[in-house]
Parts: structure tokens; sequence; C-alpha cells
């Protein structure tokens, strides 16, 4: 079952979609606050979520895709997943 | 910022990854159990992720995609995320 292409491991995943969102909200023109808040996320958690210092959960990644106007798979296809 | 088209709800979401990712485990002829080893995550848990009843995180939807070898954004594509 394993694969043999090489695989991004755990923090690689956090990194990339942290620095999805991100870049996905700075071309919205929000602030991380702002994001935050529209995603009804707690705002230090939003950044360390960011940051890939949080493992985000699927309800945090449909809520932070809804603010941010796009699908959740799409985030996860932005981040290589 | 507010989307105008139905969403699905916070149980919705974690029903329909959950149905998701049992009807391509059977599909792959795997028990539950099987899956769980293959992910690497604990059997009772797994049985809760599969019947919605946990807000699965990203590093485990990636583990579950992995073992089924799928992508994890095609997992949420499926489950209408």
């Amino acid at each position: 079952m394993q694969r043999v292409s090489a695989k991004m491991d755990d923090a690689g995943y956090l990194t990339a979609i942290g620095a999805v969102v991100r870049a996905r909200r700075l071309k919205q023109g929000l602030s991380q606050e702002a994001l935050a808040d529209l995603s009804g996320i707690d705002r230090s958690h939003m950044g360390r979520i960011e940051r890939g210092e949080r493992n985000v959960t699927f309800l945090n990644i449909v809520r932070i895709a809804n603010a941010l106007d796009c699908r959740p798979s799409h985030l996860l296809r932005l981040a290589g997943a």
C-alpha cells in the first residue's frame, strides 16, 4: 500500500496549508484578524494555523475556505494535498 | 462575504467525509480495523470519524487518503467540500 513517490511530512503539510491560507487572505486584502473573525476562529489560533504550528481541523478548513470564498478541497489542492 | 447558496452545517460535513472514507474503504475491500492500522489511527477513533462523530484533523485526512491511495483534496471534493 506504500506509494513510491516522495510525500511531504506532517510539518510540510501544515506549513503548506498555512501558507496557502495566508497567500489567499493577502490576495483578498484581509488582515489575519479579519480572517479570524470572519471564520469564527480565535485570532491567536489563526496565527498558529497560518504558521503551520497547529493541525487544523476539517471544520476549521471549511470555515476558512468559506471566509476566503473558495472550496475547502481547493485549499488542500493548492497545498499539494 | 456571505454566500447565498445553501451550505452544509458542521454535522453534515463530518457525516459526509465519514461516509466518503467508509465508501472508499469498502470499495478497496478493507476492514475498518485495517484502514485504522494502515493510517496509524486508533481503531475506535477511526470508527468515530467514519460515523461523523469527530472533527477529523488535516493530518488524519492526509493519513487516511494515503492509506486509501488517493489525494486528501479528492476525499474532500467527494464529500462536497
